[in-house]
């Protein structure tokens, strides 16, 4: 039975905003007092020992100094803040958010008297964390604010959604929204919002579905109606699926709303995006009701304890929002609402491999503590062993761990791109670095995605059976998980995005050099040391790969896009798994070379072996399924075209 | 918000035992009257919208024929029989199982007050499936009694699997516990048994895995003592992950529970088998109390109505059991329980590959229905469209039929294996039968069970947002799915059953024997009109195949098993898929002849087509994964067994 033992009280000073500006003034954070009942058998469990892998790919792999030693972060960080500042995250993971993951388990989300309830833990966690400006400590807009890197920042973020992804959606919510009103909000706007917002008192998301316009954005029917105030619109409308709204963390919620103003084009191009608080700010600061009424909140697999609602705005005549952008009555009946959120979609999704990878990471990290504990079946010589012994758990663990590794490649690259198109003085480099990041945009949200749900499935078969109690945390994290390759485009739209978009845009110039980079990664260290046989599968992998490409090319030519589409999802997986194996094995020639500099007594030599046996592990048994897809085109099966929709009746 | 609506009420004559009896002296079954709390938007959903596909594996596929002409079956039942009873078993399952789905998850097996308590609606449908035999009409021992074919038994129970999976387990553990019963007690243990397990007054269930002997069974603790009398021996132990034990549903529930006789060997060639019952039943027909205390249930990921429970028994020295073949005190210190174990394993294992098939088809039939009624997207021609016109749904949905028709085809045949062994008077075939089963088991139960994940991810993904909500029953299926995987021995088991015993036993005559078949029947249709490219793809596979077979004689005969076990379970895989395919074209080929015969005006036009595509795709698709396992043994990485343990630690 379960029993409720005992509170606990945490006295903690993080770093934020505040104390990274090392502001004096500033008092002491006030004691977090967070209770919360803990249950026996706590499922949560927050296992990150260590940060290693962040730091190698911080300071050693990817060249970080040149965020560093851009003008917006030159005078406040550099490479020997990474370490304390990780240190000091994964103590706030485990101490603060760890014991309030099982919460939203216990006590999900729900409607009450049309009011939305949250876990009981969350309102002073989200207090403190926001207070301290975790959830902003990248957007400030202030000239003198310190800001932290997307680099760094990500890499606290990885940690809090390993912690509990669930809460930190409603921090992250609020960054995105707070983000956008920063970057195309008027002035009018910005005064009344953003400093609301940044200082945690206003929570901001997106509420962009309908319930008949889900992927298909461009068909919904909310509506904008101009008032006598020009930037001032009245709405109405309902939606659905709006993650982390109409929440009781914060005073007041605002919606980047997505509608179409009474009169603008049909389709995607007349769609605006509008600031609509749940609550209106009078001019005398005074807040009113804005005639938003929340109408219900989902009953999930899993993520229970974010609030997933449906809203319908505007019931009364009474909804009033700020437009964002320009007027379509004034532009043709264009509107600026899908350009904004096309503008955010890159980091957006860069930020989905971090959510993989902070999950990911966590349910291997317990599997792998479990295996060493778990004593079952016997070695060679006849001892009863812990399961890390033998063959088959070192494999799952090994699969996990090289492709948790990928995606930390991935998602660690994306935000450096991220920062460098913030924050480079040169255009130039903004725009080449954005191309890159476009580039890879789909590959990083539909492989982690995907991949996702195979992960936490290994995790789950190490426990064996405990792994399929709530007592352990593997089987919450598999709950939350499966939504990831649904939300913020399915992977099959990203597919559709990486061929029928970034494979050809500018004539096909950018995608081509990036498969080029990678053929000469693999030219160039085609005879390194103790890496042949991994540059080999590689260099046949490449091979493979362009006879993927030629049918993606002659299928485009002949507009054959329904045959594409077909296995555009596996043409994505392809192109991920040859770009992971080429990030995996320059990680692991760096690693390589760390081995013959520093020696086998070194503290860090275990760790650089994982590095090899993770890029040989992905290289030798993932990477070869670029064949397998191209073996596939090549016999190119049409029955998906073919069969007939009524056989789908037996 | 959920409003509870109203109860429902069914009258339903289902075939039982006694019907198909025809015993005219027989009272009409009772009304069954299940009161259950019916919400709206009720997530449960059986979604078999006929039974077409099992039909053709009987009546067209397999050689059926052969088991309605045994001397146990020729006077009872004929192929005639089949579709009424899979149409009286479909209303059965949509009327009566299909309301108590959601019970299970709306209100768990818990403990409460040292008794297990089960979803409400559960006892009502226990007596009434019970009562009309439906969990012991295939192993009635009565020599006149009319029992089903496994065969047709199965496929009433995909459609139970189907429609609540979770509460069919109560039911088919009975079975398998009374079938042991039956086959190897002695007869005043039946006497006392039998009539009440086969009444469905008690139920039964399997008692092996202990907190520190789960996929290792021969470290078990529990412990066996003689008593004055032979058969009845004192046990003491605890036992963990019992399912369906300690349940309220019937009077008593009995145990085969594994333990080790004092005195007999280590290891599990000294393990006996017993029977415990609960309650014991003294010689004048009462029950008492036998020391057995339920001591947990666990809180699972799904099968929430499933009593999943810990108990320990003995602690007062009182609990007594009946011995289940030789006392190993008289027999070299070596128990029957692990022979009696492996004697029902086949059709244990056939029986989760049924089991996978009924889950995984309702939820394809599920997302197919909805993705004809859910609008989103357009056409070619700008019109919006329902989803299952877009090609990416379309693949989704044909990949789960493809597979899921593999695995119902692997199903059907070994259930048809198991019908000629229990019931041929042959012993030569028999023991032929036997062998075949065994040599595709492993891959029945490890292929569908890992598959299994994977097709429901299918399925929530053409949902949308949707299939993460539990308004609908996709995600229902995914929570109770991952334990498949694991129990009944984990899939790494199976694979080095294949590996280690099935392709090496009777010095590998039967596995030979097996591929040669494959072989046989690629080279027999290699110029079948309309499947020329099938056929070269299974040729090549076949040559792919006989690269795997190199490198695991190879490495058998060097004994290095440990590699061999980093691949085994990719070497099932592409095993089970080789066979998927034959089976699957085998198929194709039967409907194409149906389709040059029939016509295009036939009502089974469309299902036939669909089997041309189901067979089309999955060895255009899938098949060719073979090639990527020989590609990746080729390549041999070693780096799982090179890796050090302490590289996990970061």
């Amino acid at each position: 039975m379960l029993a409720y033992s005992c509170f606990f009280l945490l006295q903690l000073q993080p770093l934020s905003r505040k104390t990274i500006a090392k502001d004096e003034n500033d008092e002491a954070p006030d004691v977090l007092v967070i209770i919360i009942e803990r249950v026996e058998n706590l499922a949560s469990n927050f296992a990150y020992k260590n940060t290693r892998d962040i730091e190698f790919i911080l300071e050693e792999w990817l060249p970080s100094d040149d965020i560093f030693s851009l003008p917006r972060f030159k005078d406040n960080y550099s490479k020997s803040d990474i370490k304390p500042i990780l240190n000091t995250v994964r103590k706030i993971a485990k101490e603060l958010w760890e014991p309030t993951y099982d919460d939203a388990d216990k006590n999900p989300a729900r409607l009450q008297d049309g009011k939305v309830v949250a876990p009981p833990s969350y309102k002073a966690l989200y207090d403190k964390m926001q207070a301290e400006g975790w959830g902003t400590s990248n957007i400030d807009p202030a000239e003198d604010a310190v800001i932290l890197p997307e680099l760094i920042f990500s890499a606290c973020r990885e940690m809090f959604h390993a912690s509990n992804t669930d809460f930190n959606t409603y921090i992250a919510l609020t960054t995105k929204g707070t983000d956008i009103i920063i970057r195309y909000a008027s002035a009018r706007v910005k005064n009344i919002f953003v400093p609301r917002l940044l200082s945690g008192e206003w929570s901001a998301g997106m509420a962009l579905t309908e319930s008949g316009a889900g992927s298909d954005v461009g068909d919904l029917l909310s509506k904008a109606y101009p008032t006598e105030d020009p930037d001032i619109f009245k709405i109405k409308g309902q939606k659905v699926f709006i993650t982390g709204s109409g929440h009781p963390l914060t005073e007041n919620h605002v919606h980047l709303f997505l509608a179409r103003v009474e009169g603008a084009k049909p389709g995607t191009e007349g769609l605006s995006l509008f600031v609509l608080p749940e609550l209106w700010p009078n001019e005398d600061g005074t807040l009113e009701d804005n005639d938003v009424v929340i109408t219900s909140v989902e009953h999930k697999m899993g993520l229970k304890g974010q609030a997933t609602c449906g809203f319908s705005v505007g019931d009364n005549n009474n909804c009033r929002a700020f437009l964002l952008g320009m007027n379509p009555l004034h532009n043709d009946g264009k509107g600026d609402g899908i350009k904004v959120m096309f503008n955010l979609m890159n980091s957006a999704r860069a930020g989905l491999c971090l959510q993989v990878t902070g999950m990911a990471a966590n349910a291997m990290y317990n599997s792998r503590d479990y295996a060493k504990e778990r004593i079952q079946g016997r070695n060679s010589k006849g001892e009863r062993v812990p399961i890390i012994q033998h063959a088959d758990i070192k494999r799952g663990l090994l699969l996990q761990k090289a492709v948790i590794e990928a995606l930390r490649a991935f998602t660690y690259l994306g935000h450096y791109y991220v920062d460098m198109i913030k924050h480079h003085p040169d255009p130039e480099v903004r725009k080449d670095m954005d191309i890159r990041l476009s580039v890879i945009t789909p590959l990083l949200k539909a492989y982690s995605t995907d991949e996702l749900w195979n992960l936490v499935s290994e995790a789950i078969q190490i426990y064996g059976g405990y792994g399929y109690c709530e007592d352990y945390p593997v089987s919450h994290i598999a709950r939350d998980s499966k939504i990831l390759s649904i939300y913020e485009g399915t992977n099959f739209i990203q597919s559709m995005d990486l061929v029928g978009r970034k494979m050809t845009m500018q004539k096909g110039a950018p995608f081509r050099e990036f498969i080029k980079e990678i053929e000469d990664f693999i030219e160039t260290n085609r005879t390194a040391e103790g890496f042949s046989k991994e540059f080999e599968v590689m260099g046949k992998a490449i091979d493979d790969y362009k006879i993927i490409l030629k049918f993606v090319m002659n299928h485009l030519a002949e507009k054959r896009m329904d045959i594409i589409w077909v296995y555009s999802k596996r043409i994505l997986t392809a192109t991920a798994q040859l770009f992971a194996g080429k990030c995996l094995l320059d990680q692991a020639l760096l690693a390589n070379q760390k081995i013959s500099d520093l020696g086998e007594e070194h503290h860090d030599y275990n760790f650089y072996l994982g590095k090899v046996a993770s890029a040989k592990f992905f290289v030798c048994n993932i990477v070869p399924n670029i064949g397998y897809v191209a073996d596939v085109l090549k016999i190119g099966d049409t029955s998906v075209l073919d069969i007939p929709l009524e056989a789908f009746d037996f």
